[in-house]
């Protein structure tokens, strides 16, 4: 697949290699081992070459990037974990899809020149049986997925010896503490185990969708691929236009990471829009029809309640989620309670049969600045932290949502509120952005306060595209939101201090200091952004760089000041 | 003047204004000044209009944004300061310049061509006179310069009413105790005073410079115009390459904003780039030559001890400082002391007579993750310490400059030493970078680091472009650098509490709210960038963005609640 230019086959100077487990032996954790060459120094005269050892990074990408795989999207990816799923005893093959808008769907021969052509019948937990990775790592079993993904998160630590603390025990007891997450709907065999946790790698979400505006479906299943090449550890499809249903099974049938929606945007459709006219009805069957294509992950504006509503006015921006927003009005125009809230109990029964996760969203999430830290923000926190009690009494596992919009100096309050009201589950952040004045670089005023809160503890961050509050994304602000994500992400696990992270840095900077430019280029976040400027502007491989010319190399001094002073 | 396809005469939806001063009635304080459309609302079926505030900015970008002031650059920008340094009692005018290269250069008939045309004699102290901004601040004295900035920080406390400590007297005491620099040599009085403190806005610098590999001077002139357009406070001219003296005649003649250069990449080009070739009396002629020219602050690794060249084998980047690896080398290649070291009393004199800050070089800075807080930066800096007091024996204003590559978990340590061994000089940062994995997108990863230092109390910020580490930046690279860091220093002024420094947000927020889109854009850090990616993706004025759609608008929706509540 090529897109933009990029070949998203492969990576640069990068071999796809899979890693055995040891406790389930037909586990293959993939990674992308990046090779280097070696380090050729003259010493009295004579070449001195000194191999470097090869990086591995975590690879998110799939299948996409394995030259031994030919993926036809048509078909879909293969499905990694069906032989797993298939081999429990706790959960049964339906004959066919349960909700009634997807066998609505199903039976519309219209729709038949848009449909995902291969069909598989769902699964589903068998009444009584607890069947999420909560509740197995609450009964003591390590799942293929567990170790799955103790393996992901270690790898350069095996290879380089170094010690860690993320085993597949340990992966087991975080989840049934509720402080990770490892997002696994049993029909969603496609996805690539993975575990969102503080004390795991920083996750980072993008987001896709259409809207009613613009997009298409096969637009929509090319920005998934593409967002996982570059990084994407979770997506939310985020549609709210046209043949959302047919579009989601696309994108999920081809899609090798975890995937989040909010079901209530599909409701409202189903509703022509009308927010008057939403029921729980509509809305359990949505939750129906969605986990049965796959969706790994719901979020679930539950908190936002109305009472809250009265204190929109003292807000200088309201209320700017779409999901509070719509159950916000629904409870003022019905003077009722979040129909979401009083029925949490039924969403999770519904969530357990099916291991979705729910996400708990953060309906009043400050929009502004001068919103942030404010009393409705705080009271919904609070609100999740009662919910998140609920969803783990159905070994529902738990996401919070949170900001949004905060000051440098707001970002720790909401960290350490986070943890207390919400019992450790992990936190999920949309930035937080540290300034609203600079439309165009929001990718920017975010990653500096997703890297923050990162560094203290949020497991998760969710992307901001350079467009954000101004249009919608392309390709390429889509690369630019998920490599600066990448780095907020990756200087939080360095400053966390997780095994390895900073493997990759040293490697780099020992390729700078060696001069290796190739080296450099595919040890890189975006190793094509890296080359294509230094290409742009040099004719040739000379050994400095155009920053200082070649009287004023201040690396090229160093090493000779350090090779007289060895002698 | 038109770069990129920005038109730098001015900036969408603003006016500029000056404010006068109270103690000095000749002080025109520029200001940029944002006129709000109003607010309009439908209540009852009538339309309610409320007026907005104008938004008062920060302005750099000198007169060149006055349509009042007709600019040719090959006359140079208005001499603000002129009137206050004639008037001043402390000063001789020069029958000539005094440095030998300066004589020589001017003499020198074939560079006519290159050479900027009009000619002014320099200005220095009296022979015993103390003429700093720092040693009248000690006298008492409150400068036109110090009431000056005074204005300028409070751009929008008093149209507002918002309390501030920010008075002339505070000022003048911040200088006096060397917590602030104003840097102000007194033969560049195109400069708009500016202040670098703590207790003051953040302020950002941009590097520009030709080497021998590229540029040339009239499109140096043109970056110095570009980089304050966005919003750069200071400049520094790094140039390397042939014609230095002239390139920087006509940079500063035409710079609104304080200059700084770093003496000994132009003094190594006088001895043909050998190391070993240096001298002091060479580097004394070039700091002579440099302040009648009406540089204000000079970088100078004075720090880099000959005894630390042997820890440098520690390291993994080695000395990534272009001036500290010369000043090393030289000292190795010598078996003597760093002569900026040994003649640093001497240096002092010389500055204190033009009223050039020193900017104390650091030398040994890390240039990666893995050398950041190690023994040599610390050695270092206490060395810095130690030369901050003699300089301000001599009332030479000082600044520190500090790294470079620092993971999040120890910036703070850098921040902390900083103030204690340095005695709360400004401390002036590259950065500094938060990883070493992402060539291409190092505004990112450092303005990551920078905000956060900035907040903790880095007066200074030193922006990084995209091209850092791969090439030289063009103009639309220097636009991302400068916006980049005007994010951070934002960011850190709101969580400063700087007076007023978050008028903007709330203007910004309070227009996203009323859909009043044209004032997003003007309010924004780039508004032309804003502006374009809206347009691109939009065919009409309507009340909603691509993000959502028209049924899904969180604002339109928390509006409509918000009105339904209020009835």
């Amino acid at each position: 697949m090529k897109i933009e230019n990029i070949d998203v086959n492969s990576y640069p100077g990068s071999e796809k290699v899979y890693m055995p487990g040891y406790l389930y032996k037909n586990i293959r954790v993939p990674m992308r081992r990046v090779n280097l060459t070696p380090t050729v120094r003259i010493k009295d005269g004579e070449q001195e070459i000194t191999e470097n050892a090869p990086v591995y990074v975590y690879d998110t990408s799939g299948v996409y990037t394995d030259p031994a795989v030919e993926v036809d999207i048509n078909q879909g990816i293969p499905r990694i974990r069906e032989e797993w799923i298939a081999q429990r005893d706790d959960l049964e093959l339906l004959p066919a899809i349960t909700s009634d808008y997807g066998r609505q769907r199903e039976s519309d021969t219209s729709l038949d020149g848009i449909r995902f052509a291969c069909r598989y019948a769902p699964r589903r937990g068998k009444e009584g049986k607890a069947v999420t990775q909560m509740a197995l790592a609450r009964a003591g079993v390590i799942t293929p997925e567990m170790e799955y993904v103790a393996i992901r998160e270690n790898m350069n630590a095996e290879a380089l010896g170094i010690d860690t603390h993320i085993t597949p025990e340990f992966v087991r007891k975080e989840i049934a503490e509720g402080r990770a997450v490892l997002p696994a709907n049993i029909n969603h065999p496609e996805a690539e185990p993975m575990i969102i946790g503080r004390n795991f790698l920083v996750k980072l979400n993008t987001n896709i969708g259409n809207s009613a505006l613009s997009s298409g479906i096969e637009e929509e299943v090319g920005k998934a691929v593409w967002s996982c090449y570059w990084g994407g550890d979770t997506l939310m499809d985020l549609s709210t236009g046209d043949n959302i249903h047919e579009t989601r099974e696309w994108i999920i049938r081809n899609c090798p990471v975890p995937m989040g929606t909010v079901p209530v945007y599909q409701a409202l459709e189903k509703v022509g829009g009308d927010v008057k006219a939403l029921t729980w009805e509509i809305y359990r069957d949505t939750l129906i029809e969605q986990a049965e294509q796959g969706v790994d992950y719901f979020t679930i504006h539950a908190g936002a309640l109305r009472t809250h509503a009265d204190m929109i006015s003292e807000r200088l921006t309201g209320i700017v989620s779409r999901g509070g927003s719509i159950m916000t009005q629904w409870a003022v125009l019905h003077g009722e309670e979040n129909f979401l809230y009083t029925h949490f109990e039924e969403i999770c029964e519904i969530l357990a049969r099916y291991d979705v996760a729910v996400s708990l969203g953060d309906g009043l999430r400050p929009g502004s600045i001068h919103d942030a830290n404010d009393r409705s923000q705080f009271m919904e926190l609070d609100v999740l932290g009662e919910l998140t009690e609920i969803a783990w009494r159905h070994n529902v596992q738990v996401l919070i949502e949170g900001p949004g919009h905060v000051p440098m100096h707001k970002i720790r309050e909401n960290m350490d509120r986070q943890i207390e009201k919400c019992h450790e589950a992990p936190f999920y952040t949309l930035g937080p952005l540290t300034t609203d004045i600079a439309p165009g670089y929001d990718h920017i005023t975010s990653a500096i306060g997703a890297a923050q809160i990162a560094w203290m503890g949020t497991a998760m961050i969710c992307y901001v595209t350079p467009k954000e509050h101004l249009a919608l994304p392309n390709l390429e602000d889509v690369r630019n939101g998920v490599i600066t994500y990448k780095i907020a992400a990756h200087a939080a696990d360095i400053a966390k201090g997780h095994p390895g992270a900073q493997v990759r840095d040293d490697a780099m900077s020992k390729a700078r200091y060696d001069f290796r430019w190739k080296d450099q280029f595919n040890l890189s976040l975006d190793p094509s952004r890296a080359r294509q400027y230094y290409v742009e502007s040099h004719k040739s491989d000379d050994h400095f760089c155009t920053m200082c010319g070649p009287n004023f190399c201040a690396m090229r001094i160093s090493r000779s000041v350090a090779e007289d002073c060895s002698r």
